[in-house]
């Protein structure tokens, strides 16, 4: 089969780190028969640079028309970088905005896995990790706070900025389904975080929540406000399977919960939509300070292009192929410099791009 | 001198920390001559089983008239609350969100503090902990999502939620003033939180604070996105001194950080506006499954009784003798049950009320 996949490299580690993604799909491409072929798409700062946007509308095109993306990271050094003296809706992170809009990839999906061989790297003490824990956090990508309208007026001499939280009942509805349908892969069990004590969408998200879980008797739904989510992350993560919520909450509670493993260098995400095409990257950003210094870990861009293999192309087992060679390349004790510690041995993004690819 | 404090035990465990709370106070105004007189108020579930709303206006009329507030907590368990039928204004939190708003208390302070004595409870990691961490997030408490306009419709039967975030300048500028005044006390450094890659009312948040700061020029003011808090909360947590930011966010990384010190129950909290009037009251919630047990640790109440001194009354010297006190009670190895550890005397609520007094 023929795969035509849209690659954004984007800015800082993002072009390092997308090399050893295809080098990795390449080599799967080749021992299972399937061709990969890429286009390469300019998004965030590099297409600021070359076209004064973003995201044009033709690298928008080329994504719709694509079977999937593969990005690697956007944005830059805000202190630092001319990009930020820009309007925000031309800033590097709003191409990152319009594309999962553009692409209608309301389904965004984090897992937050300790890995064993990486539990030294865990900031939680080991009374808490236990056996390690393994969720997934489910996140609304394309309504929300991100999508409401906004405005900023000056009324008698004093500024006023508005932002709006808009849910309809349809948006809830489809992104519930998706949590259900993964967690019925999983354990079975979903928590849908809201604040339904203060807010009005919170409330509407709890009572279609409810109504979703109907289809799905198998699952377990809890609800827990998102002040306490943030708490149960750092006291007992274990309790987790599949957590549900939206935009803006999913950004702060992925962030933790990634956080939380100790090794973001190693978290993929996928975001997804209605149909197959979906698009795939690091949870991580795009670390301008270490940029072009063969530094970078690769592993969550190899894992995210595990995940696309997996969810856009249903080619299960080359992606767990993919990572069991991850696992096995930590488990010779192989570390980039962010995982790294005593008694391993330490790589560059390269090597350990070349590592994982003689695994398979 | 004499001080009229409005007290308000609330739900649950609110009545047992409360009393301890008072011995302490009367303790104290014995020992330097004050008179402390009280008088009750209905707020939560109570005032909802007495008057049918979580707050009626001759309660909030008291707290007016009064020199500060002290609270226990409120509401109930959701699952099994009769309150939770109710619609949300009516329900035991609508008490709190109408009190802050009708007192104006637009200046949340929660201490985030690693005991000493405490440092086994910390999920964090000893590498992370270090010589442990002391930093106050200030919450913006009147204004954003938890009061703008919302509303619920069904348009072409689709049901639709809507919540509003906005700000002004001068609502952002008053808590912003609170934290730098507060970091000159402190270590002079303020981390403003917001979400200005996305949010209108986090750029215009970003711009006030940044006037704010030219009247404070010994205050390093830095900008932090909140899904990166969220993270560095986890990741090195000794990195801040006085973190500032809007509601929402707020109420969210002002509970993460109370989880990360691993002592909730020793976590207080004050509220406070434009006069010397202050609501205090535990950081933790109202812990119906301990109800009435003595279980309940009542330090946090006895610790915001002590900012109440301070903040509200300039007792300087009376608030550091309860905090000394407490610091004493634990160097002697005393615990209640959420704090306790092995090698430790375990005692009740009541109890551990008796020996912070006999410290004093
Ligand atoms: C860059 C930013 C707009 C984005 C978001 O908030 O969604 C990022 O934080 C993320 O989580 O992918
Ligand atoms: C009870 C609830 C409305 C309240 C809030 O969200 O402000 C609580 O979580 C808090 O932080 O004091």
């Amino acid at each position: 089969m023929q795969y035509n996949i849209a690659v954004i490299p984007g800015d800082g580690i993002g072009p390092e780190i997308i090399t050893e993604a295809r080098k990795v799909l390449d080599r799967i491409g080749t021992k299972y028969g399937h061709s990969f072929l890429y286009t390469e798409v300019l998004m965030g700062g590099v297409s600021i640079d070359a076209t004064g946007v973003p995201l044009t509308d033709e690298a928008l095109e080329i994504a719709k028309n694509s079977d999937s993306v593969l990005l690697g990271a956007v944005g830059g050094n805000v202190g630092q970088s001319n990009w930020y003296s820009l309007p925000p809706n031309l800033r590097p992170e709003a191409g990152l905005l319009a594309i999962r809009k553009g692409l209608n990839l309301f389904a965004n999906i984090r897992p937050a896995i300790l890995f064993d061989e990486l539990k030294g790297a865990c900031p939680l003490k080991d009374e808490i990790i236990g056996g390690g824990f393994d969720f997934v956090v489910m996140r609304e990508l394309t309504g929300g706070l991100y999508f409401g309208e906004r405005k900023t007026v000056e009324e008698n001499g004093i500024r006023k900025a508005t932002d709006t939280l808009v849910y309809d009942e349809n948006e809830i509805r489809r992104i519930a389904k998706w949590a259900f349908e993964i967690a019925m892969k999983r354990n079975k069990k979903v928590c849908s975080v809201d604040k339904a004590n203060v807010l009005d969408s919170s409330r509407l998200w709890r009572q279609i929540t409810k109504e979703v879980a109907k289809d799905y008797p198998e699952v377990e739904l809890s609800d827990m406000l998102v002040d306490n989510c943030a708490m149960q992350l750092v006291k007992d993560p274990r309790q987790f399977d599949v957590i549900l919520t939206e935009n803006m909450f999913g950004d702060i509670l992925s962030d933790e919960a990634s956080m939380i493993t100790g090794s973001i260098g190693m978290l993929a995400s996928a975001s997804l939509g209605d149909t197959k095409l979906g698009l795939y990257e690091p949870s991580h950003g795009s670390a301008p300070d270490i940029a072009g210094q063969n530094k970078a870990n690769p592993i969550a861009t190899i894992l995210s292009a595990a995940m696309m293999l997996r969810y856009s192309f249903d080619l299960e087992q080359e992606a767990d192929q993919i990572e069991a060679a991850v696992k096995a390349v930590l488990k010779k004790g192989y570390r980039t410099v962010d995982i790294m510690s005593e008694g391993m041995r330490l790589v560059g993004t390269k090597e350990m791009g070349d590592l994982i690819v003689s695994e398979l």
